[in-house]
Order: structure tokens, then C-alpha cells, then sequence
């Protein structure tokens, strides 16, 4: 068993804040096996990597002998938006939740100890609480100190509507830490508010109060915004193997050390190792391969890595990617780029005349992977190599 | 039956604001029998006359053949002060709620015709509606119109803590009009906000909003502060006939025709007569007796009122209280004054101790009743006639 020091560097580890370090370091020292609370969405089980950020956090917990609990926030979900005006979130039903779980569950315990992993859904309290309970619990919290929080704030200040039933959700979310009796809360840098209010919340109700620990927003492939969906920035979990490697493969060097804080399993003086390679001149490309090795193996078992690095590899012409590429930064134009216009933009050929007569000889690949399609659109968000005949490389991202 | 504009006329009477006039009218005019709504505090049955132009709004209505509700806010009284920061609000029991109820029968249904009137409770809808109903309630709210109320908009920018609860209760209030699919909610000038939130949210569950008509809240007896139990300044319904009678009979003027408008049940055109026989001449005083005579007869029954008239002539020796006397306002010290530095500060002595000696030889009376307890102490907001022998007299109204 690690000592204190030792656990507490584990769980410090791309942590953004602890609230209070003092207080993990005594319930660490108590010996008891501590419940660890993160909530979840139910309406979007669709996990990419960014979301495993907060998972890898909980498995570290459970490395060191702790209960998790996976806290599917399922009786907000339940409400959907009850002033109606939002017809795209229309309320889930109990089926939809469940169903919901299946998946999430497919995807967390590729991380995660099932063992060690108590699912939990918070109608289970909530949906007994009546109207009365409700009000006892807001009597807790001030107009003024949920007026602190970051978007409220602003959308009040800048004259948006906030219903009065968006200041009910932080506390119904801080209460699931009272109904479970939380010991530590996780959660990313945009719960922050959300967690403090657990904490509030358990002291009005004596309790002890948890220990906050968030983690950071991963940024996404392109390295600036935050990974989302949305964003086309992103690597689901549940991708195919050479779709994983070959969009971590995309990222740029700097963007990589970032990953392995996060994302690896490596302790940290083993990437201390690997950074002093690069240093010593080594090929990042290679150090890059160790990353996606390991996420693949991590989401498709073990020995996909290496069966997805080799297919890249072969790919690439025989490996001839270089080492070095021209990186850039194209805007998209109305949500994309057409193919031709990019390589031409990207300097890789002169004209779009010779970019559509590439395309049909059959020289362009896109992550090693031939491209013949004359109209194929690439996305915003998205980061890829592009490559034209033998030589010409480039690692271009399109930005919004 | 009065024509649609002489109901109108009595309606309007008194009334600080309608809206929407002709909303009310096409309500009228529509032949039905119309629910009127009014909601009352579960906490304090103890009505003083500022209660009863509320009450009178009610007859009114009741008179013109409409339901009248009396609505009970149980509900919230029975949550009490849920922070429980508040030791002096405890939640209010079932058996507490009952007895308050007949508490508040007793005095009302001197005013209301029980046939016409139905008691209500709203812990009947409330009491069964669950945390996701009321989460549904509140979002049909935003907070910025919530801070536009006047006593939050000032705790807020004041620094003065508004718990998130507080933002539902104006909610539940709504939701009682809903529950009750009220026509026309009453209330006095300092509920217009909340009776504004029963109108939107009558409109947002698919209902025609409701009227709101609007009553003063009346000046106490001292002519300048509202009506409050606190301030010393009311006359309760259920005191005693000389102690009603003597307060009416002590306030000012000026103020006898804001009380003949509020409180008498005479048709304004007789009213109007009243002020005529005084601007010919007539003693002020003999008008004063009639308002007195009927709000007398009103609490404890016809006869009652002359009767009071007769015990206070006769109080007066031979009726000897002038006509015109000194009227005075004294600033209290600590909650009040004793009655011989009273006497001394409004002229009625030269000096304490001759304040002290009339009062041993029994020459002073409060009311016409004799006073021989050199430490009385009369409270701040209290307006009495003070005589001193059988000459002096002053009204003297203490000023907190």
C-alpha cells in the first residue's frame, strides 16, 4: 500500500483544485474506505475521452481501495425542461434512463472496477422528496450566492432569462452528496459551484462536509478548445480502433504531454522518463505511438494497440510520415472544407485543378488513408494528416 | 340587481388598483357567478379593522351574489421557517392550523355571509404536489422578475441575504389561483406583486387570468403609520365595545372620512351627505359617533353600538369633551412614556410632581376613565384624550 504522500500525489495528479487538501489527507489517514461521488448526465451516454478524464480520477480511488459511486442524475433528466420551451429535451422516461445506463455502463467499466462501482440514480431520493422537502432544502442557499455563479451571473447581468427552477438543480445536486453521504466529490472545472454546494448543504444538514476535487476540461484535438462533440474535436471511447490511433496520432507534440498526464496509466516518473527522451532526441512520433497504444488497448483490449499502430504504420507508406510536417490552421467556411480547396490552401498543391486531379490518380491520403472522393467535406473541429504523393505533408486543422 | 356600472362603482370603492378594469367588467357582465379569491396568514387569526377592508371588499362581492374563498396559507405555515434560523416561526401543526381556522370564522363571519363562503386550505393542492411539480412551478418564473419586487430588489442590492425558497413562495401563492381557478383575487397594495405571479401563471397552465383587484392598507390611529398590532396603533375586532368605540372616538378628523370610505358599509352618496352637514356646521364629533356606533354594532351586534355611544357621554362628565382640543404628537422614549412626564410634556401639568398629585387625587382620566396609577406606562403608537381636572384636555399620539 502507498503511503499518504504517495496517494496523495496519485490523486493530485492533473487535478485542478483539491477543497480541502488537509481534509483528503485526513480521511486518507482514517483508514476508512471513503465514498467517492461523480455525477452524470443521463441523456448523453456517448462517452469520448474527455469524459474518461473524470473516470480515470475515479479509478484511481478505486486503485486505492475506495467505493465509487456513479451517480446518474436521471430525476432532472426525468423533468426535462419544464417550462416546455425547450421541445429538444423532451423529458426521459424511466425506460430511456435505463437503457441509458446500459450503455454508460458498457463504456465506464472499460475503466472502471465494476466490483468497486456502485451505480446509483438520484430519483431514488428525489423522486420521494415533495414539494415541502424542496422548500426546506432551498431555505438553505441565498438568491445572491447563486447569482455568484460564473453563468448566471453573466446571463443576469446581460439581461437573459434564468428561471427560478435553475437555481433548484445545484441543490437538488448538492443534496445527492447529503443522501449518500459523499466523502469526496469529483467532478470537471465547470461544476466547481455545483460540488461547493454539496458541501454547503451537507454542514446545514450535519454532516461532515466532502472534499472537492476537480478535474480539467481536456482539451481536444486541436489542442485550444475544450474536447466536445460538438466541436468535432473529439475521440469517442466506443470508435474503431484505427480511428483512435489515428486521430491521437493527428495531435501535436505539446498536446501529447497533456494526454499523458490525463489519459495515461503510466506513473508520472515513467513519462518523466519518456519526456527526457524526446529530449535526448528521440522521435516524439514514437513516444506518440506509446499514448495511442495504450488507449486503444484501454478501449478495444489488450493488443489492439499494437495491431492499430501497425496498420498506421502500414499505411503511411512504409512508414515514410515525417518527422516534422508543416502544421496549420484553416478556418472553415459554413461548417467545413471541401478536400480540394483544403489541399490547395494548405500549400499542398498549386491549384484546385491539380488537387482534383490528385484526388482521381488516387495520391491523396488523409491519415495514411487513400481519399478519391472529389467531394468529400471535412469537418470543422476535425485535426488530420493530409498527404499528396510521396513527400508532401501537412497536419491541418479546421477551425470554426 | 345594480346595472354592471353601479356594480363597478361599489366595487371600485376604496379599491388602490384593478387590473384589468375591463377584464372585470366583461367577468361582471358575463351573469356568472364569479370565484373570488383572498388569501389569508395560517399564523395570525387576530384581526384588527386594517383586516376587515379586505373583508369588505369580500361582502362586497358577496353581496353582488359571487363565491367568496377564504384561502388559508397552511401550506407554508406548516413548513415554518425551513432554515430554521427563525426559532420564533416553528412550523405550525395540523390541530394548530385547525384551531386558527376557527379562530379566524369567529371574527370573519361577522362581516362575511357564511353562505357564501367557502374556507380553503391550499396544503389540499400543495400538500400532495411533489419536488418535480414545484421544480415544474418554477420554471415557469424568472429570477430577474423576481428581483424586481420591491422588498427583494432592495434586500438584494442591500446586501441582505434572500434564501431560495423565498423565490417559491409567491410561486405557491400563483399556483393557489390555478388550483382554485380563481376569477378575481383581492389583496392589499403590498401583495399586488404575487397577485400578479397568480395572473401569468394562471395564463401559463392554459387558464384566463385572473382580476386582481387591489385595498389600501389603512393608517392606524395615529393617522400616518398602516394599521399594526406592533405599532400600538389598531383596534382589534374582537376588544371590547368601549375600547373600540373610544379608539374611533380618539382619531383625527382627516381621518374619520378615510374610515367612513374603508370600513363604513353606507353608500358613498350618503357619505357624501355627512361631510356636507359638517362643512355646514355640524360638530365632527356627532359624525364621529355615527362611524363608531356602527363598527360597534358590526364586532358585537346591533344595540351594542349606542350603548358604547352612552357609557362614553356619560365617561365625559355631563359630556363636557369639548369640541376643539390641543391635538399632539410625543416621541416615545424607550417603547413609550410614563403618564406624568406625558402629562408634563403635553401641557396638560406644569410639573411632574403636579403631575403626580393629580393623578393621587384622581383628576386624571385616559379616555374619560380615571387614571390613578402614577406608573402607567402608555405605549408607543397609542393616541388617546388625556383630561386633567375638568378643563384640560389634550389628544396625544405617541411616536415611536
Amino acid at each position: 500500500m502507498p503511503t499518504i504522500a504517495e496517494q496523495l500525489a496519485e490523486l493530485s495528479r492533473g487535478a485542478a483544485e483539491i477543497m480541502v487538501e488537509a481534509e483528503l489527507v485526513q480521511r486518507l489517514e482514517s483508514g476508512r474506505r471513503l465514498r467517492i461521488k461523480a455525477g452524470f448526465d443521463p441523456t448523453a451516454p456517448d462517452l469520448h475521452i474527455g469524459h474518461t478524464v473524470l473516470l480515470n480520477k475515479m479509478r484511481q480511488f478505486q486503485v486505492l481501495g475506495h467505493e465509487v459511486v456513479f451517480l446518474i442524475g436521471d430525476f432532472t433528466g426525468m423533468i426535462g425542461d419544464p417550462s416546455g420551451k425547450n421541445a429538444t429535451r423532451p423529458p426521459l422516461t424511466r425506460e430511456e434512463v435505463a437503457s441509458n445506463a446500459e450503455t454508460y455502463a458498457e463504456q465506464v467499466f472499460k475503466i472502471l472496477d465494476p466490483e468497486l462501482t456502485r451505480v446509483e440514480f438520484n430519483s431514488r431520493w428525489m423522486g420521494k422528496m415533495d414539494a415541502a422537502g424542496l422548500i426546506g432544502l432551498a431555505s438553505r442557499h441565498t438568491v445572491a450566492r447563486m447569482l455568484e455563479r460564473d453563468d448566471f451571473r453573466k446571463r443576469y447581468q446581460g439581461g437573459q432569462a434564468i428561471a427560478v427552477h435553475e437555481f433548484l438543480y445545484p441543490l437538488v445536486q448538492g443534496y445527492d452528496s447529503v443522501a449518500l453521504e459523499a466523502d469526496v466529490e469529483l467532478g470537471g472545472t465547470d461544476q466547481t459551484f455545483n460540488l461547493l454546494v454539496g458541501r454547503q448543504l451537507q454542514q446545514a444538514y450535519g454532516q461532515a462536509p466532502q472534499v472537492v476535487l476537480t478535474v480539467p476540461l481536456l482539451e481536444g484535438l486541436d489542442g485550444v478548445n475544450k474536447m466536445s462533440k460538438s466541436l468535432g474535436n473529439y475521440v469517442g471511447i466506443n470508435e474503431p480502433p484505427d480511428e483512435i490511433f489515428g486521430k491521437l496520432m493527428s495531435i501535436s507534440d505539446a498536446l501529447m504531454w497533456r494526454y499523458f498526464e490525463l489519459l495515461s496509466f503510466r506513473p508520472v516518473a515513467e513519462i518523466e522518463q519518456l519526456r527526457g527522451a524526446v529530449e535526448a532526441g528521440a522521435n516524439p512520433r514514437d513516444i506518440k505511438f506509446e499514448l495511442a497504444v495504450e488507449l486503444v488497448d484501454r478501449f478495444h483490449g489488450a493488443g489492439a494497440g499494437v495491431r492499430a499502430r501497425e496498420a498506421f504504420v502500414a499505411r503511411f507508406t512504409q512508414g515514410q510520415m515525417p518527422e516534422d510536417m508543416p502544421e496549420m490552421r484553416l478556418k472553415a467556411e459554413g461548417g467545413g472544407l471541401g478536400i480540394a480547396h483544403l489541399l490547395k490552401r494548405a500549400g499542398l498543391v498549386t491549384s484546385t485543378s491539380e488537387a482534383l486531379r490528385m484526388l482521381s490518380q488516387g495520391a491523396v491520403r488523409i491519415d495514411g488513408e487513400r481519399c478519391e472522393d472529389r467531394d468529400r467535406q471535412v469537418a470543422a473541429g476535425s485535426c488530420h494528416v493530409y498527404q499528396v504523393g510521396k513527400r508532401r505533408f501537412a497536419r491541418v486543422t479546421i477551425e470554426r
